[in-house]
């Protein structure tokens, strides 16, 4: 599993950042976080396909993290049979998508389903390929959904010489049992995997969360995480307008993503205002609440690490 | 008076060209053809300021060249008291934008105005500081408007021996009649500008039409242009394809450019398969047929030639 930074910046699309959207593949099926206007541009610079896209996660309703979304419709288009593509987001994204599809009649050859938020009663998780997509609302000036991705538990640690203590041949019954099945040993005996593997270890987590203030929701979305995108927008000397406008300082974000025991934190949703050279002074008040984080690079690749064995 | 190709390609914005849209700048006010996803960027790479945007005038409702204004209006907000902006076009653009306004709530600080076409005999013209904008149906594979600009006649050559003849003495008096102003000489005769002006000359024209094939509405709106912006989008390669599609080639474009006795042609929208390599291309098969023409560059500035004393 590995997430791409398409663009990195917040509010509106800029030569040096375009806005805030997250592309994660994972065993040749991809999935997105959100898609402001140009995001294209990032798929085409980093010669990227998106024909095996299969959804597009949502965080709300305000342009920079929508205005893209025709677009991609569109490019995704050109393929020949690219299946069906699920728009996951709050109340109202179905409404923006369909009205552009009518208003400006542009043409996709795939199905769309849309999931919306409903209410907090209402399950909030959508599977991909066996991994978990779960969301939570954030603390934005409007409704704004937060994201984490969980892979299935792998297998337990293999020990050979149980196996062997239990009668199974060096060969391809071990394969089966690491992979977690049973087999039968030539004295016909069975042997389960759980006999033979240490407890199956979870597997890997990546969380998604702009735009918000520190809230419970945050905290949620990023426990444990092992590669967290968090709007870092702010430096310490615009905290006050972070709060006001429903956002964050870097410092906060690795506050609480300290807190959260996140094992790396990326830094997205940058605000315009912010050179190169300031992108350095929010990196080290971040890295003062918590040594592993960066700000994210355009077309930056991040491979999530595997969860340490004593997790 | 002068137009920059803010993008000059067509379909969807690429790397290497961003949908066609032309911004004209005259007297400090702007007016801006089309605008594709993206089109910020190229303002944000010019440093283009556009609080002083007066109008939007759109060719039609495919998402290369109306997906960008929400975006152009949300930057033109960032501006204090910018006055109202016009958004012209053909019959769906202002719901177009109002769901966009409806469903993802950005704030803009100014009146929107929108002037749709209606039908053959409505009058198609607006009045832009004394420019007189006009439009014309197109033939293109949905309703296509291409524009034309014409200032206002300009007062006629200045014979400053006649005025002299008169009895109007050298000085002020000279810039007010050449102004197109009567004035009074010192022994109390009224002399009026037609005394000592040649006949009036027509103001500079500028054109825009894509997407379209040849018609007799673009030869209308390319007639006398001093400065034509006309879609080439295809190579003689490709002809059949542009005849399907509702384009033209470069050649198609210089053609009709040379038979409408335009001054200079500036070819936009580009098909995305072209490489700067094939630019050389498509420019040399336009010259056979029209000397005058050049390929858009991104971000060039075009000022727009007077028109010769002969005209």
């Amino acid at each position: 599993m590995e997430c791409i930074a398409l663009g990195t910046g917040g509010m509106m699309p800029m030569p040096l950042r375009l806005t805030t959207s997250v592309l994660v593949r994972r065993q040749g099926r991809m999935l997105m976080f959100d898609a402001g206007e140009g995001i294209q541009l990032a798929l085409k610079q980093g010669n990227l396909g998106i024909r095996r896209l299969d959804a597009i996660a949502v965080s709300h309703l305000h342009a920079d993290h929508v205005l893209g979304i025709p677009g991609i419709l569109m490019f995704r288009a050109q393929n020949q049979d690219p299946g069906p593509l699920s728009i996951i987001g709050p109340p109202g994204i179905e409404r923006f998508v369909r009205h552009t599809l009518d208003d400006i009649q542009y043409y996709i050859n795939y199905a769309l389903n849309f999931v919306e938020w409903k209410s907090h009663d209402t399950p909030c998780t959508w599977e991909w390929h066996g991994v978990k997509l779960s969301w939570e609302p954030l603390d934005h000036s409007t409704f704004c959904l937060g994201y984490r991705l969980e892979e299935p538990p792998r297998p337990g640690t293999f020990y050979p010489e149980r196996a062997r203590a239990l009668g199974v041949p060096v060969g391809p019954l071990f394969s089966q049992l690491q992979a977690g099945q049973s087999v039968t040993t030539p004295d016909g005996r069975t042997v389960h995997s759980n006999e033979v593997l240490g407890p199956p270890k979870r597997g890997r987590i990546v969380s998604y969360a702009t735009d918000t203030r520190p809230c419970p929701g945050l905290a949620q979305l990023l426990r444990n995480a092992d590669l967290a995108f968090v709007e870092g927008m702010f430096s310490l000397f615009h905290k006050e307008e972070a709060e006001k406008k429903g956002h964050m300082t870097a410092a906060q974000a690795a506050t609480v993503a300290a807190a959260a025991s996140v094992k790396h934190l990326i830094l997205v949703h940058i605000s315009p205002r912010y050179t190169r050279q300031d992108e350095a002074v929010l990196a080290s008040e971040a890295r003062a609440q918590f040594p592993s984080v960066e700000i994210a690079r355009s077309l930056g690749s991040y491979p999530v690490p595997l969860p340490s064995e004593s997790q």
